[in-house]
């Protein structure tokens, strides 16, 4: 399968945690990455220039959110999904199926595809394995995925297997599909199989099977504990192929990417640093702290003092409670920022730390830090 | 009556339109200006960088929301508004009198001052003309306003001399309350008087009787038809002293300002640029454009060519208008800077004109260009 000028360079390991650089027809990045999530075509409040500020190399869009809304024939229309959302960076997408199961009206779902009503306008629409892949390469995006089912936590060992091979049969006609269609962008294969071991196993051979450019690991940070998590993270990153990197999908919280980091993972994506920003939490090396506290009305001190961010350098904590309590938009716009710029400095601290052979203390004195009631 | 370091130069006129400079602790201002409303200490999206990079020189905020949220003791205890909000450059207030009238329930008026409920919490509040100039003191804003009631439009002729004589005796508090206290900060006179000659008259001789630093037009742009909005600018400004700024207040569109820099005016403030950006609404050197309308849906033009906004050079309409259709916040502080950085380009091309001695062709050329129906 072609897929274009993407590659991966396992540049070093430290225990399971992995040190790359993934390379797209719109620029590398550096693994460990955590994506921010512009769900439709917009990291939240933020500007490309401010995601370049906070240190983001990647973000992810959402197919489901474009093809509803623009649309994505108007996306490709003008110049792509890089060019309309004004990021040149690399983009990556998921396949909408996630969504459609979470978000629609799930009308009906068969060996052809999905069919579902848009929350939006609740137009009819579908979405096959063939259609999810058309719609990606319109948007014209660098890793694209191919549509899942995504089951619901928990589910029935047998749910899960019949779930899983219909995920498979589908991968089969999205790869065929992005092949025939000779189109740039690499599309990786998805790991489902719920939270059974041997369905995980089996998921992992049969996607893996097809050598593809990459792979994500789905199904999870859908209500699991977090132990289950972890373990599951670790069985599916413990058989993929080392020169392949490594996506798990929605997470998550700081301390479940150090996590992950330590069990192999090399790609994030999450709501969490923007949504949470926007709800008024703040994340800090000290755990998260939440800015409407009484504690904070006369706190001249900045979120974080070690911070970079606008945010940071510019207001105090009792100005940014202040925004929140007026409901003023900077508010939202101020903790979306410093809250990704926290996400991607620990991206980058992990980054260092595996280079340098100390990605072992630096989980330990994260994880002291940042606190364990914190997770 | 001491104003610090204030100072207003008048540099040259062209008609009856004038050039000037403004001087303050904060630095200077040049006239005409426009300033971006900070109703709660922060224009609605936008950080104090991106008011400079739009072209702002002076910010105004409003002391009734301030004194109610956060409050004008906290503010002081963290270093006054300047350093609150992050914006180191000139601020400029209002008394509260307007809010108090437009928003608040308002409970009763007398010689002492006014008594009304919080529209935040419902509290009582008292303003009198000695505290509302310690709260503006207690913000250590540059240039501050004298309590004054606001009557609605329209008004008879001796409910506007009542209120006017109410005015100007809480005026003379305000200067004595000012002058004891020994407050930085330059002190202005507001002149009401309603839509009545004789009584804007008697307004401004007896404002300017006390000899203050600056002088605002207020008491339009509250439902008045627009001539007689133009004909009582004139007739003020045409009677003010010409070596002390002029600011009218809450005015206004595009076309106003022109029209009101004709007849003399060199200050302004209005949320339109901001309010409308958030409704939808851009304003161009061809008219204001609804970003929404069907038309722009595949639209790869920036909002307006020359326009050097970070909204004008790396997104199209047909982008801005997808943020509006999915209501994301971006959109709203995309048109919020772009359209204070055309009400500011405005400004300044009006003081070029001024410097030029080519007022009279610009407003001309602008007029023309801009739509009648436009205004």
């Amino acid at each position: 399968m072609s897929a274009g000028p993407f590659g991966f360079e396992l540049i070093r390991t430290d225990g399971s945690a992995r040190l790359g650089r993934m390379r797209t027809a719109h620029g590398s990045v550096e693994t460990p990455a955590f994506m921010p999530v512009a769900t439709q075509g917009t990291v939240k409040s933020l500007t490309p220039a401010d995601l370049t500020a906070a240190g983001a190399q990647i973000v992810l869009a959402n197919t489901y959110h474009l093809l509803l809304r623009p649309g994505h024939e108007l996306v490709r229309e003008l110049g792509g999904l890089h060019r309309f959302m004004g990021w040149d960076g690399p983009i990556l997408t998921d396949s909408g199926g996630f969504q459609v199961f979470s978000l629609s009206k799930l009308r009906r779902i068969g060996e052809a595809g999905v069919e579902f009503r848009s929350h939006v306008d609740g137009s009819l629409r579908t979405l096959s394995p063939e259609s999810a892949v058309a719609i990606q390469h319109a948007l014209g995006v660098d890793v694209l995925h191919p549509l899942d089912e995504c089951l619901a936590h928990p589910a029935t060992e047998a749910e899960t297997e019949r779930s899983l091979a219909l995920t498979v049969r589908w991968l089969h006609r999205a790869v065929a599909a992005h092949r025939s269609a000779g189109a740039s962008g690499a599309l990786f294969g998805i790991v489902q199989g719920g939270v059974s071991h041997p369905l995980r196993r089996r998921a992992v051979e049969e996607t893996c099977a097809l050598g593809l450019p990459g792979y994500a690991i789905g199904g999870l940070a859908v209500g699991e504990p977090k132990p289950v998590l972890y373990e599951i993270t670790e069985l599916v990153a413990g058989r993929l192929p080392p020169d392949r990197p490594r996506y798990l999908m929605g997470v998550g919280k700081p301390t479940d990417l150090v996590e992950a980091v330590a069990r192999g993972v090399d790609m994030f994506d999450c709501v969490m640093p923007t949504r949470n920003g926007r709800n008024g939490q703040a994340f800090t090396s000290d755990g998260p702290l939440t800015i409407g506290n009484a504690r904070f009305s006369r706190d001249a001190a900045p979120l974080d003092p070690t911070c970079p961010c606008e945010a940071c350098r510019r207001f105090s904590r009792a100005y940014i409670r202040h925004l929140f309590g007026a409901r003023e938009l900077l508010g939202y716009r101020l903790l979306s920022l410093h809250n990704l710029t926290f996400y991607l400095g620990l991206m980058r601290q992990m980054r260092e730390a595996i280079a340098g052979g100390e990605f072992g203390p630096f989980r330990s004195r994260f994880l002291e830090r940042y606190g364990v009631e914190a997770t």
